[in-house]
């Protein structure tokens, strides 16, 4: 096996690892913030860094879910084989993240409330791991329905 | 003209705002860090938020200059209109962020010693102003012939 590659994930392991960014998302919810949660593990599977969306919390428009996660990890010489899992597909700001530092897989709760960038990442050579997860479609749907304003804002619309 | 376009830009405020910019690029690099800086500009020409790439400061990969500006702007409702200013072409992660946003236009200082996602950008319409400044070129080059390693873990290389 070439060794950039991530080691093949099995579907057990991608719920497991989901079910740690749905727990940021909750966290984020309990505090009154935006559903959205991210977990960046690395090629052997050790969890480097995890967060969640902070917009509401912080007032920080940059804390998307993904970026929180990245920076929980710290400075990392390379994150050939890692993965990053997000409750929601990822919108540009944290596809481009995905794709600048050459993050190698993406998992995916769900892309039915919000389509980003995950298409443009697999086309430029990132492995997209789908989960049309029912769980983090509810939360979300049920998030945007009462908060659209919030959820505008969030994505720049 | 239409509300969401950017106030057509003079060479001399294009200047002015590349020097904010300038300025947080070399407190970064008096910080020990890597200078490169940014400002985000408001439609009728306020500042909103400047700063500079903070990973070696505060051990934090998610800071470049532009994700740092964006920040420090706070919460915004819109971003049509205004401008971000770099010294150097944005990365894909920088560029994510001025395309989710909704950034109307991105002064580039220089795009020689790294090309980001400026093209892109523009190919989604966002309005490009590459200043091709001698400043920021031999400040970046210098740096980058003296930290190597640190240059490539900034950009993921």
């Amino acid at each position: 096996m070439n060794p950039v590659d991530p080691v093949p994930l099995d579907q057990p392991t991608a719920r497991t690892w989901l079910a740690t960014a749905v727990a940021e998302a909750r966290a984020g919810l309990a505090e009154g913030g935006i559903p959205i949660g991210a977990a960046l593990y690395g090629p052997d599977g050790t969890l480097l860094g995890r967060g969640h969306n902070r917009r509401v919390q912080d007032g920080d428009p940059s804390t998307h879910a993904e970026t929180a996660a990245f920076r929980a990890a710290g400075r990392q010489r390379s994150y050939r084989g890692t993965t990053m899992v997000t409750t929601l597909s990822p919108c540009w700001y944290c596809s481009g993240l995905v794709r600048q530092f050459g993050i190698s897989r993406v998992v995916v709760g769900e892309a039915a409330t919000f389509h980003g960038g995950h298409d443009w990442l697999a086309e430029h050579g990132v492995e997209i791991v789908l989960l049309d997860d029912p769980g983090c479609v509810g939360m979300m749907r049920d998030f945007i329905e009462k908060n659209p304003a919030l959820w505008n804002e969030d994505i720049g619309e």
